[in-house]
């Protein structure tokens, strides 16, 4: 086990009304006046809105908001956010949906407070702007659809124009102070975007299981836990959209996949969220339907490198008999690919509306430039255009 | 699932060395002036103490020490450290220890600010020194014994004198702002010792996974990765107390069973706690000990409650291949015990040192008078009598 730190003070207050709490909570974490951050309007229609605004009313905290965050948030909005904090002197970010726009709301908390372009931060440069640390506003979020884990997490990616480069920045700063999760706001959820949010789920599991860190048990452990009830509630979500049980099982899933407890103490690989991101960027594809077309691409190219580790994954999560481990992986991938094909993914680049053509083009977006990518197993250029031909064929 | 909040806002530094940034840590949560709470001198010979005085030194943090903690936590050194705390102008305290030292720093932390005896919070009246919550001095620890799970937890168990009542008190303000865990620190701890912190551990998840509560796959799941996790790295530990991997994967696993991500959603019982808090306030026994002797006693009375749950339990944790449930509930409590056993705890009262003509005052001092202890099964007191009876026999 690798020397690590764990730090996840995100309060999660969970449940059926736990919106109601949302202006109790900004008041808690120091919040007077509020930018509200929502995205094309699915949470006017649906209710979520006047439920929030009404709790903002009821514990008398003003706001100004901005909607309109697209899939893959666009840096342009930020930069719009950014000046609207300033102007309205706005000193805490409640978004209102799911992971783009809790993304791009992290983007704004940081860039309103940081005295250049919030770029920077997301293009990896030194952008400490108190001691040691980026410093943001406080962040809070009403999750509507459980899939990023960025309500939970300090991760924020933004897709940075003009050039459509989707980039990420990490920091303390940006973990949400609180986030309020009701299960029942993901009832209204197309069965594609469920399905796209329980690949994304999965897959920052799989990001964080397939690692080159030996003695890892607890962590193995609970990230076999994890996929195994995805797979498990995705039964049931698929069949009754309306399940409480298996949405409040899912939601948390979501959350628990990605605030890293299922990562501590492990190097982790991320290369099939960063071959994703070119895709998403590049097509506007939705993010867990682009991982359903690279992830088991990237599962079939790296499989020789730790055989054991696959025929593991396919005997705890998918429940394989086999017991030689390459047979044992090769099924557990066929698994894999049946279950995302059952909740309805794409499994191959052109589902996708993507186009062979278009391969050395998304490589070199990547920006490489000779370095490799991931952990488990470093993939250089050549490495990630071989997933990408395995992605054509799936 | 049931409604629910988590907020385990804990910084865990978690590895080789990571005793180094003890100062730091004070530091960047507000200490100044330190107390320094610690147990009966296993510190001072292991090295520990020295590693930790000297982080002090190196960030500039005072520091006064008050030694002498004892397992099963006295109010009477409580005491001692509340006045220590006023007298010197303490604002911050330190534990380095197991779970009695935590505990009794977290009573200390407390009672410094609280106008009044800081027992009143362990009878559960109501202590709110500030608004809405209970307030308490900023409490760090370092951890030398993965067991209690209470460098990330929100409780503290202190023994009441007179009268030996082990009574407990829980408040975010308990939770510790950091908690600095190095496995090698446990390395020097004895098999017994080992052992209690594995049963402990264990016990942990065991009180939030026989629930009543429906449809909560992910919090079951996350308590059988952690149960299979710890009775998999017994044997490691058991067979080398230096192995690296085990002690580190023990001692994560024993802050996950008890910061409570193990237990959300669901209604807990935790009534072998409170037995066991019995036995080893009346005879002082170690606390892993006793569960040792409470808990396979307990599942044997509350078996068929649910069986299903128990076969669940059998076939997850212990790998029972059993179909019928009523036999794989059987075998899983024998295995559970033979498990027990094989790490050297004993299973019966007499083991322990207790007599069965003392039942009745044991089951007096639980302070039952016609409530009655848990949500599997809600006991009374002949349920608690029949309960220490079985484990009279076992």
């Amino acid at each position: 086990m690798n020397d690590f730190e764990f730090h996840s003070p995100t309060r999660f207050v969970f449940g059926k009304g736990a919106e109601r709490r949302t202006g109790e909570l900004v008041r808690a974490f120091g919040g007077t006046r509020v930018l509200l951050h929502f995205g094309g309007g699915s949470i006017r229609r649906n209710g979520v809105y006047d439920s929030v605004v009404a709790a903002l009313g009821a514990a008398e905290v003003p706001f100004v908001e901005l909607g309109g965050v697209q899939p893959n948030p666009r840096s342009t909005l930020v930069r719009e956010g950014i000046a609207l904090c300033r102007r309205e002197k706005v000193d805490f970010v409640l978004a209102v949906g799911g992971g783009s726009t809790i993304d791009s709301a992290k983007a704004i908390a940081f860039g309103t407070l940081y005295d250049g372009d919030f770029a920077d931060y997301y293009f990896g440069k030194d952008v400490k702007n108190q001691p040691h640390v980026p410093a943001a506003l406080p962040v809070g979020t009403v999750l509507t659809i459980a899939a990023a884990g960025s309500e939970g997490s300090a991760n924020s990616i933004i897709n940075l124009e003009p050039g459509n480069l989707k980039r990420g920045a990490t920091g303390d700063a940006l973990r949400p102070r609180f986030s309020v999760l009701n299960p029942e706001f993901t009832y209204s959820l197309s069965p594609f975007q469920t399905a796209c949010g329980l690949t994304d789920i999965f897959a920052h599991v799989v990001e964080r299981y397939f690692t080159p860190t030996a003695d890892v048990e607890i962590t193995d452990e609970l990230c076999e836990a994890v996929m195994r009830t995805v797979v498990r509630e995705s039964a049931r979500v698929m069949a009754d959209p309306r399940d409480y049980g298996a949405r409040a099982n899912i939601m948390w899933a979501g959350t628990v996949a990605h605030n890293n407890i299922c990562g501590v103490g492990r190097a982790q690989d991320w290369s099939s969220h960063g071959i994703e991101h070119e895709l998403s960027a590049f097509y506007d594809c939705a993010h867990g339907a682009g991982l359903a077309v690279v992830m088991p691409a990237w599962m079939e190219y790296v499989m020789d490198t730790d055989v054991a580790r696959f025929a593991r994954f396919a005997a705890r999560v998918f429940d394989v008999a086999a017991t030689d481990p390459v047979v044992a992986s090769r099924d557990g991938l066929s698994r894999y690919r049946a279950w995302l094909r059952s909740i309805g993914m794409p499994l191959s680049l052109s589902e996708l509306g993507a186009r062979v053509e278009d391969i050395p083009a998304l490589v070199a977006k990547l920006g490489l430039k000779g370095n490799t990518l991931g952990a488990f197993r470093p993939l250089d250029e050549m490495d990630v255009t071989r997933i990408l031909e395995l992605a054509a064929r799936a």
